[in-house]
């Protein structure tokens, strides 16, 4: 199933195209969300916390949309996420990823 | 006890010349750690995480200090989040936290 | 005034939704806009330079809105903020300020 | 005196072994700092504002001197730069300025 | 030919409006680009690759097109350059590039 | 010879504590040197200048010395990959890049 995660279009055609970076990609997937003692849940909220705090448009709507869809992840629980967001990296990205995420929910 | 965590040598200074910045990022810090549905634990996990993914030294030594210190957050916890920072941003940042991390423990 | 400022579509759902994120916003904003020597308008000027340097479209955007709207800082006060963009931040970020500047004022 | 203001030790290798690069700066220093509207104070502290929000402690630190001994800019104005850099970019570079400031005013 | 590259739309109203900002640019570009040692194409590869790597989707597609179009930089070694982003910053810019660059080829 | 390129203290101690992380880095390693068209060489330039361009002091100086003890890069290769990053990213970073690439020379 994880490997869905990152399954995007863009991807689609790195495995086909560039096979050996895709089987890199994979294998450092695999290696990112396999935690030793942290669940897959909140490695995943870590991950749309730092696209978020990058202000990353794409990112961070494809980390929201996932974490919804794959992990039953609440929109309260994002906003607990974007809540550090406001403190560690200021009001664009926060104002930003809250804007994001209220498009999603419609 | 979440007043301290922020409390460094800088924000002393700020409490004393300027209150009400104080004023304003001690009520930011209570609304950003104080999520509804996120325990603290996992929020301080994300704030880390951001802090790495940014290559900020200083902050990220704070965050993996005050992690482990108040929060009884081990290495290996800390390590699973920075599988992540590889993921998402790449080698430099998480050698640099890597290098950091182990430079805390000894 | 100050409140309209940031009181864009996201942050009126984050005011119905999330009230405590919202105060602390609100106190955030009047604490930076309320220096104790600079005036509003310089301040607001350096919230522009920053969101131009992080090279956000949609923030520089806004910024740039309500600085011509709220303050009548004109283009060419602009363009002297950008000016030091692009010593600071590269070609890139003042190139792409440029054009968002011009596409507002048609 | 403009062109003292970036006559660092690292520009003074610069001048003297890639000159071309050298006449680059100074111009492209020229016509950043000669705004048609702005003055140059203001926009120095547009200079140190982009530097405190992008974290660069070496930057930083050179402009907050800079505007303290060739402009008279005094602590409370860096202060309310350094404002407006909380909001937008959040607290672990607004708390990395305040100790770089701090520290200068020693 | 090198004035061209950077001649975008916007660079057209910056040589009208704030000539002496233009010709800090050309000057600046013209220095830039005339390495001693390096070829003009290796330094195109690698303003590219800065652009992708800060996950800039406007840069990033306007030096790959002027990559192609200029220099006929092939697919490949865009995606040469592109790998190396993927080590130095994550996946999220690794795949945004990849999906701008596929675009590009329709 | 290129696993050595990456081995620094830190990925010692990921060797050892985490060796899945340290097989995954290795292998993007591979992937991201091994280009279809580009030489090494050339890569390497990139990613020195990927993180000169992040103003990233410890990697962009591991990046210059294992340029020029691996590879014969010379100074005046780098210093027109620092032309670029000028251009794009602006004077601080430049400055500081040729800050710390005098320090090694010496």
């Amino acid at each position: 199933m994880k490997e869905e995660v990152f399954y995007g279009k863009g991807m689609a055609h790195v495995k086909k195209d560039y096979p050996d970076i895709y089987d890199a990609v994979v294998k450092l997937n695999e290696v990112a969300y396999t935690g030793k003692v942290l669940d897959y849940k909140t490695q995943k909220l870590i991950a749309l916390a730092i696209t978020a705090a990058a202000s990353d448009d794409r990112a961070m709507k494809k980390q929201m949309m996932s974490a919804m869809e794959e992990f039953d992840i609440t929109k309260d629980e994002i906003v607990d996420v974007l809540r550090v967001v406001l403190l560690t990296s200021g009001n664009p990205p926060f104002v930003k990823a809250m804007k994001i995420l209220n498009e999603i929910k419609k």
